[in-house]
């Protein structure tokens, strides 16, 4: 749990027992490589911060087409947030891209959470901040970037990607075809 | 400020002392068709809450081509929400569709009202997840829906957008041209 702590101590302070009381909110889990940590279709109960590992955030299309939302690594939190917060069944999933550990909280607990230690309102209300303007730039770079910058900004944003994962999941990601991607590997 | 109120009122209870208190952060201000609330490359120092109208949140791109993100209308919060908590300058803008009246929440008084009235944090958390949310699905739809179904889904969802907004607006936020649209409107 110290990397739990260390990331909410980079929005505000806890002493000792704050962060015990805290943590028996939380629950670890450790996935291998290819599970499915939240499953379309099924009811999504916990949102996961990521302690170690990698995960895509998907949908399958009627098609069988995957499309990737997100990538949800180290210090990331993930989920369905519309099935999470509305106690609806996924319309997304979240699939371990590496053996991933996460930290789990689930919905009662998240708002059991913010009731005990109202600090940890003011921490939720940061991160969720922080998601909403990072999608409100995802819509920007869909509607308005050119493949080209979208893969430019992406890696100069995430370096560490494109090592991690493979140019067929980072292709998916930026809506390019694999070739498309290749050509700007290339041209790099 | 009464539409703030029931607005507020929909996520806490407030008692009468507590609303005079809130409403001592907030400013009503009334634009005109056409003005601009917020501007690309100016410094955003407000959140908006619509009371009546209809705002656009926009990107010109350097060719000048108009990128519509959302639609903000009454009980919406808007802005360039990077912008204002990063306390940068806007790299969208926000037009007023219709004569609006807003009322405005300055970055500083966000952060001193959350501090005076804690159950304000409850509010914020809220709308933000909210956001957040909304932009997720819209980030979905952009990746794996056709143009059909987003047009379906938004007058569903929607249905006064239609009357209130012109084909070639609602054709920009689809990410359509105007005759796909026109096609569409057609096989209703």
């Amino acid at each position: 749990m110290k990397e739990l702590r260390r990331h909410i101590e980079e929005i505000i302070q806890l002493t000792e027992s704050e962060f015990e009381l805290i943590a028996t909110y939380f629950t670890e889990r450790k996935f291998k490589r290819g599970d499915y940590v939240v499953r379309q279709g099924i009811k999504v109960d916990h949102t996961f911060f990521v302690v170690e590992g990698m995960m895509k955030l998907i949908f399958d299309d009627e098609s069988g087409k995957e499309h990737i939302l997100s990538f949800a690594m180290e210090n990331w939190w993930e989920t369905d947030y519309l099935a999470f917060h509305k106690r609806t069944q996924a319309t997304m999933s979240l699939k371990c891209l590496e053996d991933t550990t996460v930290i789990c909280l689930s919905f009662e607990d998240y708002h059991n959470l913010c009731a005990a230690v109202s600090k940890m309102e003011h921490f939720f209300l940061n991160k969720a901040t922080s998601g909403h303007l990072a999608s409100q730039q995802r819509i920007l770079s869909l509607l308005a970037s050119t493949a080209q910058e979208r893969y430019f900004k992406l890696i100069h944003n995430y370096p560490s990607l494109t090592k991690r994962v493979s140019k067929s999941q980072l292709a998916s990601y930026l809506g390019l075809s694999r070739e498309t991607l290749s050509r700007l590997y290339k041209g790099k």
